[in-house]
């Protein structure tokens, strides 16, 4: 079995961490079907799978916040990768915020704590 | 709405990343259901929703590596929860290691490169 079929793929896909190599922080959650991964591997950067384009989805094509791979890794029950990375922008959430997780529990509300690095407006504008 | 019906759950649950506060490592992905969510933040300590077993799954409990909850974050699409934990004995994996994430592609190989810390045969005894 090569590297590829060790992993256990759930209806195809694999759920992914995607975390910052330098600083250690999560910066998002998604996941990847066979092909991402392949092309993941193959361009040194995140290639993940939309579940809700139902496509590829080459993190970064349009706003240009490109996930280099730094270290792809395997968890002990083979079905979800950590996939550290150099993030370019040091923005990887569409909100335009430096992580997806921005949201803190605190006194049971959910915080935001994190800046708006870049308008989303301008990230995304064509 | 109260910050528990904020999160969107699906099937009843949300994926959890556990991190480890204080260095950064991610140490496991796991589930939570609302029950499990709740007695995590009255316990300050991870409680996750084993699917195997369908049953709550107070981490720690036989092993005694349980996670103290130091933070408790949600993603921009209230659908994963990132949890930042003081990670007990060091060891968040059945076995034995700092890390479920032990698995790092080498040349399109996953090698271990993470110590066993514990046997679990120690780890587990009764």
């Amino acid at each position: 079995m090569n590297w590829m079929q060790q992993i256990k793929w759930s209806d195809g896909l694999v759920p992914v961490i995607a975390q910052d190599a330098e600083t250690g922080d999560v910066l998002m959650f998604a996941f990847m079907n066979q092909e991402a991964l392949q092309q993941t591997v193959a361009l040194g950067e995140a290639v993940y799978w939309s579940r809700s384009r139902q496509q590829l989805w080459h993190k970064g094509e349009q706003s240009g916040h490109v996930q280099k791979v730094i270290e792809l890794r395997l968890d002990c029950d083979h079905d979800v990768i950590l996939l550290k990375v150099k993030q370019q922008g040091d923005i990887a959430c569409h909100t335009g915020r430096h992580s997806c997780f921005f949201q803190k529990l605190i006194n049971d509300e959910w915080i935001i704590d994190q800046p708006v690095i870049k308008d989303p407006k301008e990230i995304y504008k064509k």
